[in-house]
Formats: C-alpha cells, sequence, structure tokens
C-alpha cells in the first residue's frame, strides 16, 4: 500500500506554478484573484484566508472582498460586473455558502467564463462536458485528476467507479475521467444504487464523494484498487482538545491494507483543490494576456 | 420479449402535442420552429423536410432558410442573431454537418440558450448537468428517457450502461439517466473499455449508441435487460433495391430473444428524436409567453 501524499504533490504543483509566475513577471504581469466573501460564516473566512495565503506564497496577487449578510442580489450582481470589466482581475471566486435569499446560480454565472477559476459556472460546466480547451474545470475534480497523473496511476480503459453525483465533485470528475485525455471506464453511484459494494468492488479507481464517515468499508473495495477519499468530516473525539477529528468518506483504517494507493485525510485531496486554483488562475491570466 | 414501438410511442407524443398547440392556438400563439440548413447533403434535405412535415402535421409554424456551401461564419452568425432577435421565432436549429470552414460549436453557442431547441449549445448542456428547469436536452437522448417512461421502464436504482460517450447522445443520456428525476447508476463505456462484455452484461437498461452495426452480441446482454438501440447504420444489401437495410448498434435477431424490452431499427428511438424536437419548441414557446 502506497500512501497519495496531497500534501507534497500540491506544494510540487505549487512551486511549478510559482516559477512560471516568477517568469511572466518579467514581463510586468502579474496573475491576480479576486474572491468576494459574504458573511461571517467561520469556515468561509478559514477557506478565504488560506486561499489568500497560498496565492502570496507564489507570487500571485490576491484580493479579498468582504460583504454583509444583508447584501442583496443585484448589489452583489454589480461587484462581479465591476471585477469582470477590470483587466487587472483575471480570476473571480465567490466563496460559497452565499445568504439563502441570494439565488447562488445566478451569482456564479455572473462571472466571466473566462474568470471562472472556480469553475462553478454554466458555461464552464458545459464546456467540460465538451471537452472544449478553455474549460475551467472545478478545483476539487482537477486536484483528483492530478493526484491520479502524478502518483502515476493510468486511467485509460481502467474502471473508475465514482459514489456521489454532486455538481462539485461527483458529476465534473466523471467528466474529467470519460474526456478523450483520460479514457477512463467511468460509473457514478449514489443513495439510489442497488448493491452499492457489488459496484464499488469492480473499482480499479474508487473515488468517494459522499460526505457520510468512513462510509466505504473494506469489503466495498477490491484488493489492489486505488481509493480517492474526497470525504472531510468531523467526528466527535474527546480526546481530542477541538472535541473532535477528521475523517474521510473511507474507513481508512481498515480499506488501507488491500489497496494499492490511497489517499488519507486530512493531506490527500484538500491540499490539491487550492493549488488547482491557482492553477486556473494562472492559466486565466495567460489567456487574458496572449500578447505577451 | 416486447417490442418498444418508437413509431407509436412517437405518435402518442406528437398527438398529446397537437392538443396543446390547439389549445394555446386560441390565443393566438402558435409555436415557431426555423430550421437552417446549409448546402445540398441529401441526408440533411431528408432530415429538414421530415421536421418540417411533422411541426406542420401538429399546427407548428416552420420555416427553413437554405444557405450555399459558401456562406461564411460571420454572415451566418448574423442569421441567427436576427433570429435570436425575432419574437415570432421560438425555436432555432441548425442542421449539421455544416461545412467544414465554418466552427460548429460557435454556431451552435450562437442560438440564444432559450431558442436552441436542439440543445446543442454549451449553455444547455451546462443546464443539463446542473438540472436546471430551463435546460434543453438534446433530442435523441431526450427520446430515449421518454421511451423509457413510457414503457413503464423504472430508472430509479437500475444500472444503465451506456456504450458510447459521444456529445450528442452518449453523454446527455447519462446526465438525463443519473439526474434526481431518473436516479439511475449510470455506466459509460467506450472504445477503450476493458473486458466490455463484462461490463455490458451488468445491464439492466442497455444504451447502444456506438455507430458500428450490430456491435452489440447476444453474449453482451443479461436476460431480461431493456435494450435501446441508438445506431442506425447502412448495410449493403444485394436483396434491397437501394442496395443497403438499415440495422442498429444490436445484433436484433440473437439479442431480442433475451430481452425484456428492445427497440427496433428503424422504428424505435428514431422517430422520437424528431417529435422531441417539436416538444422542446413548444417548451420554448411557452416560455418565451409566460403571460398568455
Amino acid at each position: 500500500m502506497e500512501l497519495i501524499n496531497g500534501n507534497a504533490i500540491a506544494q510540487t504543483v505549487l512551486d511549478e506554478l510559482k516559477a512560471e509566475v516568477e517568469k511572466i513577471a518579467a514581463s510586468g504581469l502579474v496573475p491576480h484573484i479576486v474572491v468576494l466573501r459574504v458573511g461571517n460564516d467561520p469556515a468561509s473566512i478559514s477557506y478565504v484566508n488560506k486561499k489568500e495565503k497560498t496565492a502570496q506564497s507564489i507570487g500571485m496577487r490576491s484580493s479579498v472582498r468582504l460583504f454583509p449578510e444583508t447584501i442583496s442580489q443585484a448589489e452583489l450582481e454589480n461587484e462581479i460586473d465591476a471585477l469582470n470589466a477590470d483587466k487587472s482581475v483575471h480570476g473571480i471566486l465567490i466563496q460559497s455558502p452565499l445568504p439563502a435569499h441570494i439565488n447562488e446560480t445566478e451569482i456564479f454565472n455572473r462571472v466571466l467564463p473566462e474568470k471562472d477559476v472556480d469553475g462553478f459556472s454554466t458555461a464552464n460546466i458545459g464546456r467540460l462536458v465538451q471537452e472544449l480547451p478553455d474549460a475551467f474545470a472545478a478545483c476539487t475534480p482537477a486536484g483528483i485528476l492530478e493526484l491520479l497523473e502524478r502518483s502515476g496511476v493510468a486511467t485509460a480503459g481502467k474502471h473508475a467507479v465514482i459514489v456521489g453525483r454532486s455538481q462539485i465533485v461527483g458529476k465534473p470528475v466523471s467528466q474529467l475521467l470519460l474526456s478523450r485525455k483520460s479514457n477512463a471506464t467511468v460509473t457514478i453511484c449514489h443513495s439510489h444504487t442497488e448493491d452499492l459494494a457489488a459496484v464499488t468492488r469492480q473499482a480499479d479507481i474508487l473515488i468517494a464523494a459522499i460526505g457520510r464517515p468512513q462510509f466505504i468499508t473494506r469489503d466495498m473495495v477490491k484488493p489492489g484498487a486505488v481509493v480517492i477519499d474526497v470525504g472531510i468530516n468531523r467526528v466527535p473525539d474527546a480526546t481530542k482538545k477541538s472535541g473532535f477529528r477528521l475523517v474521510g468518506d473511507v474507513d481508512f483504517e481498515n480499506v488501507a491494507p488491500i489497496c494499492e494507493k490511497i489517499t488519507p485525510v486530512p493531506g490527500g485531496v484538500g491540499p490539491m483543490t487550492v493549488a488547482m486554483l491557482m492553477k486556473n488562475t494562472l492559466a486565466a491570466c495567460l489567456r487574458q494576456n496572449p500578447a505577451r
């Protein structure tokens, strides 16, 4: 069994991006991402800080715009319009969740597709399915593909089974694996799947993205499979100062021994998401400035 | 074994649409589809004629615009822009194939999503994945779902295996089957799939959309499966006046006896495609005229 070290792979990606950012800095171009945060959700604050720090660590410019919970749909759209028009801004990310009175789909779609580095807009989802070269894939799915590639996991002809059909992980990762670049056979399972274990046991590559702690047990995994655990669940743990610990969607302790490779939680898929956001932002910057 | 009669089901759909068209005619509203045809491809001429006849048979308005092979990208885009702006036009369809000098993706994306009754635009593909209510699904995949539903085939929890990952059938039908309306477990296979027969034999619902005559043989099908054959292939046949006959992607003669239900070719999926185009056009008309 080999552990897929997401922290190390993400750092390698970031080091490569830093070198590219330095190279283009010579022409006076600095990739710039703007993150919009609405309200004071503690998790959102922490995510946004992480994104800002990472951007700065590789020489990118990062700005955060803060708005009160009470901001209206129209006001938020106006802010996005201004950033769309601002040529110094290459990537725009709207941190979710947004307040209940805001239409999230419309907000994500307000961002110009070429600045939608989060890949959540309808346009980028369509482009991903169409395998268009200007598609931005959502960062977690893109990070999963990057993890597989950099761990030497071949996907062509392999059977990838994805558990979970969410818009932000299950569906886009299925499209990436199915593409003419990856050429995997792809199965998508979910809460309605009959005899789930019989399906997951066929996976050469098993991707768990359900959001249920330790849901994937040893009997659901084929010996020698590659297992990617996208879940980040808090479970109560009295031995921890915080009162909880983080576990994935996979029963790691019992599944890991029979895998060829597996991602841990934390330190697996998680760190890749932010790295891929930076990669998308650099790509956006380069596409918006073709004639350097 | 039960034959799924696509001709009869398509006619039922058309009869229902005709009744709805008559109902809204009272308010002076007539659904109007415009088909753009470039050049003189014989198959395109026949498809376009079929669409026009069908529209007229249910009381819809249909117009055909013909353009020479030599039309430029910009000229074709101007024509589409004019139709987008014309409030009397509810649906716009660009008959493919287009000449090689035309960028087909850009042409399909020029059509306003709300008039894109063919469902080929990036916006509608994205909306389909996002399961947004205003998505127009491509007509063949939508026709497959309609066939299943009207034949009493339950999809929830069933394992649907799709052979073929094309943009016009395999990918969109996978999204429809995976949706929270259908709730099927979905596997997509293609030319790179290893041990294809082992995968297809798991299908409760098998959808063949490869474009290879009689590719799906009896050993690839589980007894009791529902088989949907999307292929329409010409094979030489000296006994026919035309010199060829039409066969599907399924070896019908040998597969049919072990199926619960199966579509024939011709007379299965084919007739549904035009019926769904009419259904999309009526829906487009109603959405564009909410306040009748």
